[in-house]
């Protein structure tokens, strides 16, 4: 199979079992799940869980076995944008393409739907993990602490209070390992770990999920000042608009584009003990640097 | 000792622990943490964690082992509290005395506190369990039904699509079995399963936490229309100004008061079967019956 089916078919799986996990709750058809339904469904990349799923892969697990956990990152990911794009945090009206959960539901429902979908993330994993006691709790606790303050909601803060301040490039790599990396490393990491590998898998995806996660958001940086309205499905420019320091305004263009290249590199170089059996990590990471939305 | 030295060393055991998870963390003097913090220390009941100690003593489980479980679900009711407080929500400006979250931090910073205590119940849990991993594993999975939208934010669910309506019996019961009792019937069962607890005793323990839920949130309306201001910390009147359906409005003063007693005997009845060893949560029902805020 070619890289592109194969992503397309893990993207497929992902979104199948997060619409069956939801549909087997109590009442699907109750507002709050179809607020929390059309956030996890309004077209992500999937990046996290499709990692999570090919790390595991590569390490020689079943995909099936890594879902529940690889989805509770998708869960998460997504809270982090519905409560992002509140009017008293960013105060988005889009969101790839679609109005923001809050435009759609109300802010308090789209308070509510990021709250349910945090907690769903661990409630997922609690009912479905089919892994080992010990190793589902290995694997919830990297999850929860890179979500956590010190973790996602940490790099979260760094942005809030940087707000309308030009950052200088220590402040703007802390925030975005936080915001960005911390959960994508933590995808690679639990990826790993389900898979059976060992400390030096977990180094080894760690590093290079710490460079794939930079190298993502240098690129989001890069698409903000580059990319095409139509295709992005939203309005370039909005982080001058609001702002927001970012890689291209603390570094430049043309410096950016090189980091870009060359911690895309250095990630792919964290997999060269993998050989041939990195291919879609490769593939994925390739993908990552060239894609245009 | 007295019940009330009782419950005031288990008050201030579970404040001791709170602040230590909280000291633990990477940067406690980061302004996320103080805004968590400040919530947490705002001089709560802790009804939740006294509730899960209580019971699992009653079983004869050591407090400390039971420790990490009582403070998440303070984390989780705590964080409940400020989402809830917030401008899009009910919109308030003093809880228990003190302005809330939003007013002292910002309302950006409330919905990260409130979304960092969430995760952190579960960090907390995951760091710090002595409990085998099955019992964990069986623990926290109770803990996040409870306060999922099956749970507690199916509650608030109900409270937000009841505004300015006057709702029936039922939709009142249900939405305060969600809201308020759901997290009060988890902590008495968690107890219960973590000091050794069978399958009756899980069952008797929900049982006597349902109606002790039910009968709390009945005084809380109770109080909320015939309670002194200054002892409360917060303006009487206040569900009748927000146009809340409440026991009172609903079922009258005097038949809200003989359901108050009521159910609250009937909590008491669930606990028979322990003769003398439920003394603890007998006098707290009790308690909770007399209090005056």
């Amino acid at each position: 199979m070619e890289f592109l089916e194969q992503l397309e078919a893990k993207i497929l799986e992902v979104n199948k079992a997060l619409r069956k996990y939801l549909e087997e709750k109590d009442n699907p058809q109750a507002t709050i799940y179809k607020a929390m339904d059309y956030s996890l469904q309004a077209g992500g990349k999937r990046i996290r869980p499709v990692l999570m799923l090919a790390c595991a892969e590569m390490m020689g697990a079943e995909q099936e076995k890594v879902m529940p956990f690889a989805c509770a990152m998708e869960m998460i990911h997504t809270y982090s944008l519905i409560h992002d794009d509140l009017p008293c945090m960013d105060d988005d009206d889009l969101r790839r393409g679609k109005p923001t959960n809050h435009k759609v539901y109300g802010e308090a429902m789209a308070v509510l739907a990021g709250d349910g979908l945090l907690n769903f993330a661990y409630e997922t994993i609690l009912k479905y993990s089919q892994m080992s006691p010990n190793m589902t709790l290995a694997a919830m606790a990297i999850i929860a602490e890179s979500a956590g303050v010190e973790g996602m909601i940490g790099g979260q803060v760094i942005d809030l209070e940087s707000e309308g301040k030009a950052v200088d490039a220590i402040t703007l790599m802390t925030m975005h390992l936080h915001k960005t990396a911390a959960l994508i490393m933590a995808s690679a990491k639990v990826g790993a770990l389900l898979g059976g590998g060992g400390r030096d898998d977990l180094n080894a995806m760690e590093e290079f999920a710490r460079y794939l996660g930079i190298a993502f958001q240098i690129k989001d940086d890069i698409l903000d000042v580059s990319g095409s309205e139509e295709v992005l499905g939203k309005s370039i420019g909005s982080d001058k608009e609001n702002e927001k320091s970012t890689f291209v305004s603390v570094y430049g263009l043309e410096q950016s584009e090189k980091m870009l290249t060359d911690y895309t590199q250095k990630a792919i170089e964290a997999l060269s003990r993998y050989g041939t059996k990195a291919e879609f990590l490769i593939n994925l990471s390739n993908f990552l640097l060239d894609r245009d939305r």
